[in-house]
């Protein structure tokens, strides 16, 4: 059963309206969780949602849900979705490709006076990126009971804001309590964000399995002093560990089979002056690996390094677990069933391994799951530059269609 | 000739109140120059100078000197001094206890009935420190004629504000030409700001030469991504290119004979995302070393590792040069001075070279200059912890009366 009647100039223009939406003076796209910027980005979505026949629902901790009930139609939803926030100077694609996508499969459907055997529900879960509220993926946390609703409105921000005051006040903090819907199955479409499918020249993604994810905050402490009269060998350097570890995490990752990454993506100093040795440095640490075992023996390795800089350097090491999500195996049906409707597109389709974190590895908790990824221009994203080719998106909302209308009738 | 009324009450006293003026709600002193702490600073030290009969006059830059000239003595005065501005988060000691002294030595002499065979002044320079604008000891070299008044108050500082007006709004900006008084000499008396003098026993620093100081801001630019999906061997991780950076100057200042120092005090990565790879790194580089072709041989081996992280990290980098002064010998003349007049005290005293940049670097441009040291509990400075007893405090005051009295009549 093939529905094509996917509308890509609105889907295409959807997507560019939704990217200037968010833009600072120097043009730079920042979409936070429960900002100024989101609030814009999620009554246009809503809009479109309105547009396409959906009911807008929205639970306790700013979860969007548009859902297609047709008369008569019960069951549990079969859920398409990501998510609309933003990292910092983001590209365009990442996370709305999935929920304008679903919007799209259901208009297709609707044109074609296709009847499904379920209700059909898109997403836009709050806060997957975690920027200025941490952890990452926190309204599909919520949603999948991961997290207490009451623990995620109480997170306080990078900025000293309350997630649950910013939601108020953005109008976003609905009446349903997160996951009132219990999809029968969940199915998210995204761009890769990295440069396996472009390499090989592949269309689809069939993501099997996600990357295991250790989120970690290091503080290590020395003593500020004068930069002029403290001789080397009486200095206690807080930035001078700090290298250390970032270059020891480096040679530890790569020392791998390929699969572990490892990254230190934000570090601050105290005093931060250019004529005082750092007295305290700030570091963040993120680790993945798609298996369990060897996420766990990184982090062993990272925490034994620790103790080294502490002898080695004479500092003091502090350590706050932010974040820590094992690998995920999503849905092996539903697998298949995009591999399957990849092969009758005559498509090509690879099995791979999600190396983001992804609302759809906190649904798996509650329901089968799985991803579709198409390919993104150099790899790169969480970056102005991430691009996906429109013929690539093209494809991949359709098997996200066909997929969707398969998973609704059986 | 030895007049030993220096009112040490009053002395400590005015030091307390002193290190009162800019704390913040946690209690941290920071006295940026020009700013609103260091305005109230100015008007304290200021009102002492009134009360020690001194005449108190302000250049263009907001150096602030107070002079006694008694009727009929004439000629270039001898200038003693230091500054007031501080650090964040600083000690109560670093160039406070110069310019305090200084006016407790012109007490001295005054209730002593001593008349001088020159007149006396004492300068608080504006901007020692170069924490809110580069580069450091500002007011001194704008006053030895070593960088135009216009471009000093030019001064775009880290907060975007600008000198010029910063000190016109504080009321600093005076009206006299920088250098308007041509000193015959110049003597500093400082806190060591580092472990020598504790460790040896010595009361007192002879100070013959001083550190040159090479500072410089380093820009690496890599490619931002995500740091889950871009695997190892495809990063340009601006932020590991800095930390091999570190390491770097840290080994290389260690392999030397033990006078160079090499220091990292600022470090930002951008975007400054936990989960983005760093595509941007902005670090400043403290170089020293009291011997001027090692402060070379070290900036060229510096310049030659920046070559070696392009290639090996496939970043470009960027410098900038923020400030550089050539090693200083000071005032042979004036160093044995300070060596008599310890001896004539009994105190022990021992020739040493400064580690810190100091005012006395640039008036030895102008005239013959020379520092007094005594010494810094534990070697520390910059930092709320920097001490020094009140007796070594006493015998520097001391020793600077001795020297300023003795220059005075020669």
């Amino acid at each position: 059963m093939t529905i094509s009647q996917i509308d890509m100039p609105r889907f295409l223009s959807r997507l560019h309206a939704l990217s200037e939406i968010g833009r600072d003076g120097q043009g730079r796209l920042t979409r936070l969780a429960a900002s100024d910027a989101d609030r814009a980005g999620r009554e246009t979505v809503a809009a479109w949602m309105h547009e396409a026949g959906l009911e807008v629902l929205i639970d306790r901790v700013g979860n969007l849900i548009g859902l297609w009930q047709p008369d008569g139609v019960t069951g549990a939803p079969i859920m398409m979705g990501s998510h609309i926030d933003t990292v910092i100077d983001a590209g365009a694609y990442d996370g709305c490709v999935g929920v304008l996508a679903g919007i799209a499969v259901v208009e297709a459907l609707k044109a074609a006076g296709y009847r499904p055997g379920r209700p059909l529900a898109v997403a836009a879960f709050t806060n997957e990126e975690g920027v200025r509220y941490a952890p990452d993926m926190m309204g599909s946390l919520v949603y999948a009971d991961g997290l207490a609703p009451e623990a995620a409105l109480a997170t306080v921000g990078t900025d000293g804001t309350v997630l649950g005051e910013e939601l108020a006040r953005i109008g976003q903090a609905g009446p349903h309590e997160p996951g009132f819907l219990r999809p029968h199955a969940y199915v998210e479409l995204h761009v890769e964000q990295g440069p396996v499918l472009e390499r090989e020249g592949v269309a689809i993604g069939a993501v099997a399995d996600l990357q295991g994810i250790s989120w970690q905050e290091v503080t290590i402490d020395g003593t500020a002093n004068h930069a002029g009269t403290t001789p080397m060998a009486l200095r206690r350097d807080a930035g001078v560990a700090a290298a250390h570890l970032i270059t020891w995490l480096r040679d530890r990752a790569r020392a791998g089979n390929g699969r572990s990454v490892a990254t230190v993506g934000r570090l601050r100093f105290e005093p931060d002056a250019i004529n005082i040795i750092p007295g305290r440095a700030i570091l963040t640490v993120d680790l993945r690996d798609p298996d369990a075992e060897r996420l766990v023996a990184l982090e062993t390795d990272f925490a034994v390094q620790l103790d080294e800089i502490r002898r080695t350097e004479d500092v003091t090491v502090t350590i706050r677990r932010l974040a820590r999500f094992e690998p995920v195996l999503f849905d092996a049906a539903i697998v298949r069933t995009i591999e399957a409707a990849a092969a009758a597109r005559h498509l090509t389709v690879r099995r791979m391994t999600s190396g983001a974190g992804h609302d759809a590895q906190m649904m798996a908790r509650i329901c089968p799951s799985a991803m579709i990824f198409v390919p993104s221009i150099g790899g790169i994203s969480h970056n102005p530059r991430e691009q996906t080719h429109a013929r690539d998106l093209e494809a991949g909302v359709n098997i996200l269609l066909d997929v969707a209308s398969h998973l609704s009738n059986v």
